[in-house]
């Protein structure tokens, strides 16, 4: 309980919620009493808030920026890493005992549902307030992520040079989405297109698919 | 004034939001006087309205539920169509000789700024007001998205007959994605795999591929 004020920076209300929003699948299968339901709804506040934070942070940044931006900061990968430092795995109950399951995605996932059991004890204005004070401010890195931005290209190259790999960044795909052009850009390892990224511009594009693949490979 | 307040519900406040909202890029390309952020914001603020609405309506469905319900109700077709309706092409700022424009995504993305522009002007309370009682319950009939559920795959395998084409669904990856699985089931017309859909079981993915192809095929 004290560990759980801790993390939230209140006073929870209806408990209910927070205890169904720490419940993984793996502990009770029965939809009513795990916390994927909240996940959704967590999911969508989360998406909405950091919207509005970025949108008011850069009031100079096209669209584009602010989207690829947002995905960044709340992608599975960078919850994860946020829940696990919020120490969201001391409260999580989950099945131990199942070895097929990826831990960090639990943490990442209760984080979200942690958030809808705030959205619906406390409402959307105490929900920024969380999502701010309690998760942006303390853990999040904009500044470092958005200068990570031109990276992901470079990183992979030179990944493949020290292994001895061939690796080649290949335009695939042009189209029209809407009003505007869509690009996809491969990223050919050994000859072989292993992963594509979609972008508003073919660097944008690149730069997604070196971000995926660096993920795919496990490339740290 | 009078088309936007009869479409707003209410009467707006500070109005350079809403003018921002009805200007398309095509008639303004500088971003800080073209409606692109405001549709990121709207866009976003859309998706958690829509989220509650459904979480809230449906007590007893699990997250996979709300989340293709979600997705139909806020994707594009959709939303361009609620907007039509709606009227706002008659407010849109565009430019009309720009052939190359496909027109009805831009009213669509309008609706989406014009959503922003709401939540700039007065609130997420109100946004929600507005969402609920503008948009979702005038135009949106859910209960008819719900059931063109499982009718994606007969609408699809019906036009092929029709056609003299052959169509059968593929199964074609299974893979894990965090805690869980997703399958890919590809459509294969006259033995070519035309496109592809993921879901959590291999049903869902055939209804995500047959709904795809029928708006890449232009099947009505």
């Amino acid at each position: 309980m004290l560990q759980l004020e801790h993390i939230l920076g209140f006073i929870p209300e209806y408990l209910p919620y927070y205890q169904l929003a720490l419940m993984h699948r793996s502990k009770l299968e029965e939809v009513e009493q795990n916390n994927e339901r909240l996940e959704f709804l967590g999911d969508a506040v989360l998406g909405a808030i950091v919207a509005e934070y970025l949108f008011k942070r850069y009031p100079n940044q096209p669209e584009g920026y602010l989207t690829e931006l947002r995905s960044r900061i709340v992608r599975r990968e960078s919850l994860n890493n946020v829940a696990m430092r919020m120490g969201l795995q001391k409260l999580v109950q989950y099945n131990n005992s199942d070895r097929g399951l990826s831990r960090s995605h639990i943490f990442g996932n209760a984080l979200e549902a942690l958030i809808g059991a705030v959205y619906l004890d406390k409402g959307f204005i105490k929900t920024r307030k969380f999502i701010i004070q309690q998760i942006i401010k303390p853990y999040i890195d904009i500044e470092h992520i958005e200068s990570t931005d031109t990276n992901y290209k470079n990183q992979l190259l030179s990944w493949a040079q020290k292994k001895g790999h061939t690796l080649v960044f290949e335009s695939i795909e042009e189209k029209t989405e809407g009003t505007r052009r869509v690009f996809t850009v491969g990223i050919v390892l050994n000859g072989e297109v292993i992963i594509t990224g979609n972008g508003f511009n073919k660097k944008d594009a690149g730069q997604v698919a070196a971000q995926k693949a660096i993920e795919k490979l496990n490339i740290t």
